[in-house]
């Protein structure tokens, strides 16, 4: 059982592969991309004890000389630091032009070796294993990589698109709940941003898809694939359409902030974040009430947060300064019109307080 | 007296200008880009204490909010630690989307300027103002940008494009006369790689233009520029044909590396690998022993080093080992079949001792 979706960047078009037991059809699968025989493969502990022997299995057995690097786990792994420490790593296996760099892990890792594959060499080939759901539906598609600097989130990467991604189901069975939980988040941002079709099949089947059903699982990731490979295909450097998948994001990074990264995690973030940012449209007439309804309560049987924490204005502002949606001083944000279809509006400050206070 | 020279990149294409007195007309050159009024402008103690004046007021007089950042000079400035301070600059100069960073100063200040352009929010406006010929004619067009890791240079990079670059000749007057030499190794370099006839036209005027001709020096910068341009838009992240760039590199980088970058300049490291190639080209009949003498002399009457030094078998392949034209072992190299074109070949490093020791 296993599907693929094609993201259609002309010659740096590449595939997501999505199924079970994909992992041990890594080497396979990767074959047909050429690349040199040793690779770095970076990972993290929790990670690699799990699935590094499969994955170093598959890929020796096609002839390739992976080397694995470890980085921590959690976010303290996006700093120009470990970075460095990657380079190093590049350098001791030999990494040369026409070798790849491999992320088996979250979305961190992805994000932290992706940026050392788009700045290696001036670019070399990256690979993404995603083994979350939040990695596998979002972070490992769309070409965002980067680290963090010690006063915001992401303010160092690039746009590097991966040669492939493979997204194994079965590195979902160990995924602990509240993470689980996170990656629905961004699930049922992309039913509100782009389907509502999608969306009311989430609300049909949320709680069977929560026990970690297979095919339904292999459904929505490559659903959620397909529509954000869409939306990055005809926007790949984010001028403006592709702006719409940071839906809940702009708020919820600085939920997040405020939160020091610990509070809430990414995706429980991005729920608060399309809780207000829902809120915010209905108070401008332009979301309606029951929607938004159907919204908060697909995200609460879901397990996440849904009441929004009440902020000091001071903390908010910080962090949404340090945030790269804002322009000339307001904050570019993202508010449903329906479910299935969003827009982008200009928030002042002063409109976005009332909803935290 | 200006002229200018499109790079043709499709939606990223950008114009070179060059001419006297062209650091005074910076803000109104670039208005048309329409960018935010903050910009970092990136320099260090020598070329700021010279331009930074007429480069301020030109741009405060078009409503930019420049803020200037001194990198240290030389090599030194192109690594992590550098960038790493580049970004917290970048923070407290309110640098967000739709800024710019602008690079005042030689290759390695546009390299590490232009590497934090290429990274900051994944990628902002970069302007090129480069005041030394060899960034004129090379460094400041195509758009690689880099800093280097402790073990080989350029080893971390990307491929990104300026917004404009702004050639201001009269800055040539203040560059001594060992760097205007070893701008015109690279000039040379663009008559032997793609045009014979201003290989010729060098010939003639080699003199002349020592002596900082305007006039002519305008021609030549324009000529390299164009000829550059060409090649990139053809190939712009050096698949094939941009390679042939790299005429005299490989093993200029390796002269550059063993000198502990301080007997040869970069200029003077590509005359002696321009040398080099070509005196492979003869062993293997390929390229014409006149020919390579008229190379030679060329270098030679523009007070360029063509000597090569005896050089340790195992300190060049140190050397070359982590030059990233190494194939599976193999130095990718290019060199000339007659005076206006090269070809890129594989050459074992048998064949290449015996021309240093």
């Amino acid at each position: 059982m296993a599907g693929r979706v094609k993201v259609n960047l002309g010659d740096r078009s590449y595939y997501i592969h999505c199924g079970v037991g994909l992992l041990a059809e890594a080497g396979r699968l990767l074959k047909p991309l050429k690349l040199a025989a040793p690779c770095l493969v970076v990972s993290n502990p929790t990670v690699a004890e799990l699935y590094w022997p499969q994955l170093e299995q598959s890929l020796r057995e096609e002839g390739w000389q992976p080397h694995l690097t470890l980085v921590p786990d959690g976010e303290e792994a996006k700093s120009l630091k470990v970075a460095a420490e990657l380079y190093d790593a590049c350098l001791a296996a030999g990494i040369e032009r026409g070798a790849a760099i491999m992320a088996l892990g979250g979305g961190v890792t992805g994000d932290v070796a992706g940026f050392v594959a788009a700045t290696w060499l001036r670019g070399i080939a990256f690979i993404q294993l995603p083994t979350t759901l939040l990695a596998q539906v979002d972070a490992s598609v769309g070409g965002k990589v980067a680290v963090n600097h010690p006063r915001g989130k992401n303010l160092i990467g690039a746009f590097y698109q991966p040669a492939a991604v493979i997204a194994d189901l079965d590195t979902l069975a160990t995924l602990p709940p509240r993470e689980m939980r996170a990656g629905l988040a961004e699930v049922i941002k992309y039913g509100v941003i782009a389907d509502a079709a999608f969306f009311e099949y989430l609300e049909e089947n949320i709680e069977k898809i929560l026990t970690g059903d297979r095919e339904l699982l292999e459904r929505v990731v490559l659903r959620c694939c397909a529509i954000k490979a869409e939306i990055v295909a005809a926007d790949e450097r984010e001028n403006d359409l592709r702006a719409i998948l940071n839906f809940g994001h702009s708020l919820g990074h600085a939920f997040e902030a405020v939160g020091g990264y610990s509070t809430y995690n990414h995706g429980e973030a991005v729920a608060l974040g399309m809780v207000a940012a829902a809120r915010l449209a209905v108070r401008r007439s332009s979301f309606s009430p029951q929607e938004s309804v159907r919204l908060v309560n697909l995200l609460q049987r879901t397990g996440l947060p849904v009441d929004l924490p009440p902020l000091k204005a001071q903390a908010l502002l910080a962090a949404l300064e340090l945030d790269k949606k804002m322009r000339h001083g307001r904050l570019r944000m993202v508010i449903p019109e329906r479910l299935g279809q969003v827009k982008i509006t200009l928030v002042a400050l002063e409109e976005i307080l009332p909803l935290i206070s």
